[in-house]
């Protein structure tokens, strides 16, 4: 559900497409927290903000930068983010400022949460604010373009930090869910397994459960894939297909995703996991989801424009990262059918349904080739 | 998808509980068949009915048992299931019978459509009919309460056949969607590939996509175990959590799934495909899934007698299952805390909410031990 946005710094969607009726029973907050370290979020969009409130609902402080002044000021004061979480309360603890050498001069922990495309650009005007020693936690989901790097590569290669001190959360986290305190559960991919468990320590409340792995490269390659299998599911859907169909291309779109990255040295069983199928699952299967709302728009017959013009002039991150991920694919040999014709859809022209034909069209042959 | 009855030898819901408006427009029939000998379908229930349609539509020569006369006359002389699949054209060609042993007389695929506790029964009846070469292809989705064995052994057991005459299939396979000749993928299961080959000739269609496999313990322990999962699913949604639970439901009874399958001698590779993931997501999400309704009434605060009485007396698979499937865990040294949960939700009086409760309590650790 991240890193969803065209421009801008946030990462999120912004309020009003929000669904209504959401319940909280579950908010326990049994904050677990203890000797934890300053924590700073950079960016303040609906997922930055339910983290900012997780990691002070588990004991820590809590600082958040936000690009618009007066943003920061209302998160600050009126301990509310109107544009991306209204109606939620913040913890009051969580202060926050559009100054980013404030915001980071104590951090121990760097949560970075502003969208793929935009990360570069950002880190290279923070990069000599960010501590020695703080852990950088990425949140943003996709794939460079141009440079075809994982967020954490872009994160080492801007900083200069090393790749120990970097961290990445992926799992099933739409946004507004955990600000509500229903229960969810998440991983922490970081190589240095003292600093992940230390994260996943920083962020452990009553309703937000961490897992910890080193397989930072499954993480990102998981995180970034499912956006454009959202896309094809939703496709399926607005075509008028079912609920089989769907599963399948979940499946498929996995299978795909496996491929991928494996090939870029992630761990297949990375990809059971919340990072995977986790993550996978809530983003296809979710009518909330804007990488499926605008598949469906799509299959229904709409135009790449038209379903823009529909998302407020937004495109889903599925549709930027169809061609990084392509070309990732292409570079390491690997078939990624559904990614290449959710590409072709977006940015060549081809029909949906004619895509949806190609792909059943595909000859039959045993579910697994033992060649991942 | 399968075996949801209580009783009667039938799998797939009653139409009464079908829903309305599924759409027909990638009904493209375009039957691949060749030189197929004749399949029969024990059962008439709506996915035994929906897999002659497929066998037909694959050009296959197909006939129908149905437990009784009247259906059988009925979907003989009208070509519909006005009980199972009502409004459903069928080919002409499906020819039905209530005597199983003109039903089998010249079989080479016996369909096995029945309920997973009323198998060895009918088994017990039909063994003796079953000419000596056919293929036996298990429909059927469960574990033998107080034997603990999967379908197919029931069926080695009960026929003395070579069990690398028995295959199984299993996936996303919700029976009226692919009636309606919505594209669909399966996965046919046998040790012997040749075999396996030939079922997935049988049943390959413009729409119905099968793929194979050797793994008939991943096959099997899969399409048993997802049904326990959705009433998890069903609980949280019924106690008002979010598609971040589910999703990570989903994950965590995957991981559960997966140990037990490995324990059982499965392969995990077989779980990340359409019996693994691609069954468990469509049993999961899906609205219409009798196990995640039954789990959402429960969730709701309904005892098991309501719950029962709201779906016409009939108890949801899972229900019965998740007391086999803990058995088994037990004997394999498996942790299957979710399943562990929905049994004593179901047979041992537990609240739904301390279960999640006491789910969410369980220590964090790293997301995956390497000990399956």
């Amino acid at each position: 559900m991240a890193a969803d946005r065209t421009s801008g710094d946030e990462i999120g969607e912004p309020a009003s497409r929000k669904a209504a009726g959401e319940r909280d029973e579950w908010n326990t907050n049994s904050g677990r927290g203890g000797d934890v370290s300053e924590a700073v979020v950079m960016g303040a969009g609906s997922w930055g903000t339910a983290l900012a409130k997780v990691l002070a609902d588990a004991g820590g402080d809590v600082t958040m930068w936000a690009r618009r002044d007066e943003l920061a000021r209302v998160v600050d004061t009126e301990h509310e983010n109107p544009d991306y979480l209204p109606g939620i309360a913040l913890p009051e603890s969580i202060r926050a400022t559009h100054d980013p050498e404030a915001a980071l001069r104590d951090a121990g922990l760097v949560v970075l949460a502003v969208p793929s495309q935009t990360l570069r650009a950002n880190l290279d005007d923070w990069c000599s604010l960010i501590p020695e020693d703080a852990t950088i936690l990425s949140l943003a989901k996709g794939i460079e373009t141009g440079t075809l790097m994982r967020m954490t590569e872009v994160v080492a290669g801007t900083t200069g930090a090393d790749p120990r001190r970097v961290a990445v959360l992926s799992g099933p986290n739409l946004a507004r869910e955990i600000a509500l305190g229903q229960p969810a559960a998440t991983v922490v991919g970081c190589t240095d397994h003292d600093r992940a468990r230390l994260v996943q320590k920083q962020l452990a409340t009553g309703y937000f459960r961490p897992y910890t792995t080193d397989d930072v490269v499954g993480c990102e390659i998981g995180g970034a894939c499912k956006n454009v299998i959202a896309l094809a599911c939703g496709m399926a859907v607005g075509v008028g297909l079912g609920e089989n169909t769907v599963a399948s291309i979940i499946t498929r779109g996995l299978a795909e995703i496996i491929r991928l990255g494996v090939a870029c040295g992630a761990k297949p069983a990375t990809f059971s996991g919340l990072a995977g199928i986790g993550d996978l699952v809530a983003t296809c299967t979710s009518p909330l989801s804007r990488n499926r709302s605008f598949g469906e728009r799509l299959g229904r017959g709409g135009s790449l424009d038209t379903a823009q013009a529909a998302t407020h002039g937004q495109v889903a991150e599925g549709v930027k990262s169809s061609g990084s991920i392509r070309e990732l694919a292409a570079r390491h040999g690997v078939e990624m059918p559904l990614t290449d014709a959710v590409d072709r859809v977006c940015h060549e022209g081809l029909a949906v349904q004619e895509a949806i034909e190609q792909l059943l069209g595909r000859s039959t042959k045993p579910e697994y080739r033992h060649d991942w």
